[in-house]
């Protein structure tokens, strides 16, 4: 079977065995990927990762210890955790440290034919939801634990920084919710997909809004974002830290405490969340779809991904 | 009158008029004053001060448009909102964008034998409480502020770091609403205070615990500290940042994110909150005074507060 492979910074693609079932997980044939940024981060040699990345996947159930599942088309849980431990147990194992991470940590990943997840991590898709949608479960779960972690009284207004994938998820995300939504983005071709779904758009210019929101969320993946939206947000208000930004930010925190911000740290989510919002077509994901390759062509699908400006490249399996 | 006046890092003690008390004011005539690190930066160039500092302080009411007021001995809340605005209706002035703040921000300070104050930022003192107790009412303040922000449910375990004034403060306050406290400093002299009161002790060293609470306050007052918090707390876990550190701090916040913790800002707080753990003698602050002088020596009292170690320094008016 074919299998993507990461290594020094190089895209490969390589011919391996399809491999073991391990009792608990099933066996998943790929039907669609999606390039993530941290795919690309790997590639860059951050958390010095080495083999099959990808954990953006729409895939069928090829065998199971479950025999319902076979024959289903599933999306899976990333996180692939121990169970048994305090984190497990509070239903909270996206933070359990024994973690492994599909195509992150320790865990191969779904950019190959085959591969297995533990069945408890499957979702099987509901009717009707193409594959190239589903495959947006899991970035669109990034983008609904923001609702999981604060809780945003409806009726308010949220400013979103960062109009890349997951800013638009996040705009969208809010707006279907039925927040009023104001996006800040550089792009205005990528800011038109969320202001055709009803939110409120404007490039992002020098000078910003002042303490002006008490809800923010910086998704601009720059170091600035964090100061940006700390700025923008009113005392009292909630900042909430969607930007993984490597290495050290210099951060005044002077405004955080004389203002008493919140800041909040937020990952991935619960795909319980994202799906149905996908299932009744809340999200207009196809238009954030920016281009498509074969598994077999991923180098230059990677290439493509990295590409400025380029929103989701996705790899299929026909 | 006497008045201490702060000029390019110089603190000198003039004579100068007693001030005109304007409708709504108060004319208080001090009893003893407390100095506060913030007098100190103010020294030091922060905030572009000139004039008298000064914002800790129990006084005796001399005028008042309200008689019942006249002779009764008061703290005040610092600051001078206008009233009117969004914040001040939502009980909020202490954010109030257009306030004063006394002693600090456009309002001359305590640090003088009589100033003015509106009737509204007064608290008369119980009977009993002695001033020495009571000028403690505005930086404890600042410590229950923690409880305002963050509902810390009953019986955790909340890691203070740092003992200087704040520090303790902020561990004897959480110890006394019932909290199991955990300090962290690096003065066993100082520590002595807080254990003697209750609260588990130790000398910070330099393998911190890691990913141990799920409550951390950061009272450090060095930009180390909101590092040290973060990885000292569990994810999904809440860092409180009472630390004013001027200028940037560089922060990695790949942690925060990944862990989805919680940073919570915060500054100064309500007097409702403090002035009973200060009447009921719940928490010692007489073991915080580390010296006293008269208001007329109040460059040697600056001299005194500056020196390392020491913890507060009050002025009195005999």
């Amino acid at each position: 079977m074919l299998a993507v492979h990461l290594e020094n910074g190089a895209v490969s693609v390589r011919t391996v065995p399809v491999p073991h079932r391990p009792e608990g997980s099933a066996l998943l044939r790929l039907l669609v990927a999606g390039i993530c940024n941290t795919d690309l981060e790997l590639q860059r040699g951050y958390y010095g990762f080495t083999g099959t990345p990808g954990h953006e996947f729409v895939a069928e159930v090829v065998e199971a210890d479950t025999p319902a599942l076979v024959g289903r088309r599933v999306v899976g849980e990333i996180n692939l955790a121990c169970t048994q431990c305090d984190w497990c147990r509070k239903g909270l194992g996206r933070h359990c440290p024994n973690r492994t991470v599909l195509g992150i940590v320790n865990q191969p990943g779904a950019f190959e034919e085959f591969f297995t997840l533990p069945e408890r991590n499957l979702h099987v898709l509901p009717d009707g939801l193409p594959p190239e949608h589903a495959v947006f479960t899991e970035p669109l779960a990034a983008a609904c634990e923001i609702l999981d972690q604060a809780a945003i009284p409806q009726g308010e207004t949220v400013a979103v920084l960062g109009d890349g994938k997951l800013g638009l998820l996040i705009a969208l995300m809010l707006h279907a919710h039925g927040y009023t939504v104001h996006q800040f983005g550089r792009h205005t071709e990528k800011l038109r997909i969320s202001a055709a779904a009803g939110v409120s758009t404007e490039l992002a210019r020098n000078a910003m809004p002042t303490a002006a929101y008490d809800w923010t969320v910086d998704a601009t993946g720059n170091p600035e974002g964090l100061r940006t939206a700390a700025a923008m947000t009113r005392p009292r208000g909630t900042v909430i830290l969607k930007s993984t930004v490597h290495g050290e930010v210099a951060v005044d925190t002077a405004p955080i405490i004389v203002n008493e911000l919140t800041l909040i740290g937020s990952r991935c989510g619960r795909f319980e969340a994202s799906l149905p919002l996908l299932e009744h077509g809340l999200i207009p994901v196809e238009a954030l779809i920016a281009d498509r390759f074969p598994l077999g062509e991923a180098p230059r699908a990677f290439e493509r991904a990295a590409e400025k400006g380029v929103l989701k490249v996705l790899l299929t399996v026909p």
